[in-house]
């Protein structure tokens, strides 16, 4: 497969920067972090989405955030990382990264997980399941 | 390797309401979902966070991520997929687990990742890429 390279994309040819880089990955701090220390990890070929992100390059990619989230947990001095990937819906730059953001008991994002709902009733949470397990 | 099940841990061992499971991995359901068909993807082994996950365990993971996440979005309806992992700081089950959560534009989560920050010179902005990198 020839890997695709977008030359207007931000994060496609990327080079100055980088905290890490190995044959498929590159990662680099983000300009505008949630806090210090706030690292993207992207594959280098252009790929939009989790989704289209071959099922070979997965592996690579992961290890490769697995990796920087222990870095960045380790020179920040945090009590640990949050991982994360925004697909199409608030993705800012259209070739899939995954954010490692150092985290901190009382570091004030405690609350981006809410608010939590719940099923109006068992059975619209077996409906739920039934409809995702459909799609499998 | 003998995988390590922990008896008192509410995902080790989950067998009722998954939405997918393979050999290595469990899908399901979260109880209080940040909207219908919030799905949590766990390894069956018992491991508290990404970094604990063996390298070998990373692919397989987080290819059935992929895979739920299309799925989750399908089901759905929706325009696109959150993705994330808490490690150790907000992380409500010692267990790994990835939340894999559907989005839609104007669903109201588009604030959760603010307040983002500025570094104070490109000279701390150096400092920080560089401890990074002297982790890795």
């Amino acid at each position: 497969m020839v890997e695709r390279h977008v030359p207007e994309c931000a994060f496609c040819g990327i080079s100055t920067g980088l905290v890490y880089e190995d044959e498929q990955v590159v990662a680099f701090l983000d300009h505008r972090p949630l806090f210090p220390g706030h690292v993207l990890v992207a594959p280098r070929a252009h790929v939009e989405t989790l989704a289209d992100l071959p099922v070979a390059g997965v592996g690579p990619f992961f290890i490769a955030v697995r990796r920087v989230s222990g870095a960045v947990e380790r020179a920040m001095g945090a009590g640990g990382t949050f991982v994360a990937i925004n697909n199409k819906v608030s993705q800012s730059v259209p070739h899939l990264h995954c954010h490692v953001v150092p985290r901190t008991k009382g570091d004030g994002l405690r609350g981006f997980f809410w608010p939590r709902r719940r099923y109006a009733s068992e059975d619209e949470m077996a409906r739920v399941a039934a409809a995702i397990a459909g799609e499998l």
